[in-house]
């Protein structure tokens, strides 16, 4: 069966996201006003093939763990719809 | 108001991703098999105030339209919630 995992990779709430920090300031340079608290993160969209739903999850979390995200420095969350 | 907004910056499904491309691969190196099609892009999320929730959705727009994307290379998805 196919399935698409949908995998967002946030920056941990507890660090500084210098990234988000800067987007935020040039917000005033748009003149738009009223926006704070931007993190910047990756989304990760991918195909897979897997038995089930189960197995597919699996994949992802492992996928998650050992290549997409730095455990250290950010989170992920992730959605795993048949496709 | 207080509103989150979740906003996807993802590159055009026409154009080659080769961040994407190479961790397709790299799959492969950590022993996780059937993956494809895998891109890569940009994951935003910011708390803005806004007198309502359309005024909330065109600062979100104008966001993504002058700063958050590419245009060019990049398309973008945003969902936006009361805080």
């Amino acid at each position: 069966m196919k399935f698409k995992a949908e995998i967002n990779v946030m920056p941990h709430k507890e660090l500084l996201d210098p990234q988000g920090k800067t987007v935020a300031k040039n917000m005033k340079n748009i003149n738009l006003a009223g926006v704070e608290d931007v993190r910047i993160g990756k989304r990760i969209e991918m195909m897979l093939e897997a038995d089930n739903m189960d197995s597919a999850n699996e994949k992802v979390e492992f996928a998650c763990k050992k290549l997409l995200s730095n455990m250290v420095m950010e989170f992920y969350t992730y959605e795993v719809k048949p496709a």
